[in-house]
């Protein structure tokens, strides 16, 4: 249940996290936070908005780069410390998206690395792209 | 249902919205991204390490800043552009958090706000802090 | 709230539990056992598997038989003991299931009943087939 | 995404995946498939019951099972045919609980592999076990 230690990480490694967003994850991700911006779950304002339409909070599909981050690349045992993010593009419910993380830069002596994080949908639109630090788990 | 626009905006206008986050909170946020990194979900083996038991997903955090964004500062309407998280401190189970956007920035003739960004425990701890970009509803 | 007694069980008795799955119910599911096999939450890899979409997890299904064991048959109070599976059908999202149960063999003297356990879908398709080993509940 | 083919298991390969149960995860089992039997969700009744409190439903805890098949060994792409279980203890609200699925048999013609499955709690005792049937991804 071990994540990567930052000796086991390289420059280009990527994993990746993908889902079809459902409507009822939308709700649940309302239901949790507390943002019930009409732009989520109103149809009849957020078809008259920006989207036509609902669509999905963007930290939903910033909680996926933390997927990766968290379960696949370092893995368990990861502390995130730092995420940019620049929302691109809407996600509608039903779109499916895959986050990839790729280690761009690795500290080893102040046990950090940098990874680009980026969300893309089933067409391939760029929803979020971004970066990460995080401290990789110690042996 | 319609949030502020640029005109009605001023610098160090400020909103904040609280939380107490439950163990419930933190399992619907690992089942809708699923992100069940042990830290989060596995209390034998996070009360082995760092923070010697679970915490929230940061990423559930940083969703209340949205909230605030969404729903009250600039409120329904904003598209969200770019936010950036530093996450400072780990979010226990039944720790009540509050996110505060306070507007730092205005740039009206590009329709462009920045907020700065910081969620607080009850000990007035920051467990997040960073920077959103937003554009504010059209009137 | 009480089940039958082995004494009040005889072969051939039989008892049912229908319902039809959701795309919210597979959801919560993975969100429960954090099963997010792209074959049950990502439409885009499923649709290129085997079964040309997203599917229900098998434990789903599974899980409607406990409800007959432990609701109608024996019922209440009933410890459940062993359950053989074999998964023969696919659940796709919206597909009505019906879990029936029916008494096989009784071992009075050690308070136990075996039932056959099936899982049909809506065209009489089994999608699960097997046995369960129960002890009832006591007088 | 997808799992290992036949020809990279091998025998006593293993993998394992474990979470702490919550009363929210039980609960929602029950809303999912019916199963509100009242040793799940009465404690006035539980109390009084062979196991001395509510319990979780032994399909959740084989639910993970499901979780360490589909998502790491073979991982996503395999096919589950069969599954024998156990149930040889409780899981109590707070247990955490691991599944362990091992490589025990391999039929490399027939694309199928054999593993036993266990979980078990924090102390060590085994709830499940049994062995589950998959058919791994074709490369």
């Amino acid at each position: 249940m071990n994540g990567l230690t930052i000796e086991k990480m390289s420059i280009g490694q990527s994993a990746s996290f993908g889902k079809t967003i459902s409507e009822a994850d939308v709700y649940k991700f309302a239901g949790i936070t507390g943002d019930f911006n009409p732009a989520h779950v109103n149809e009849v304002v957020a078809a008259d908005g920006m989207f036509k339409g609902r669509i999905a909070h963007g930290m939903l599909g910033a909680g996926l780069i933390s997927t990766v981050l968290g379960m696949y690349l370092p893995g368990p045992g990861t502390i995130y410390l730092k995420q940019d993010l620049k929302f691109t593009a809407p996600v509608r419910f039903g779109d499916t998206i895959t986050a990839t993380c790729t280690v761009k830069e690795i500290f080893a002596e102040k046990n950090r690395a940098v990874l680009e994080t980026v969300v893309v949908n089933q067409n391939g639109d760029v929803v979020i792209s971004g970066e990460a630090i995080v401290m990789p788990p110690k042996g």
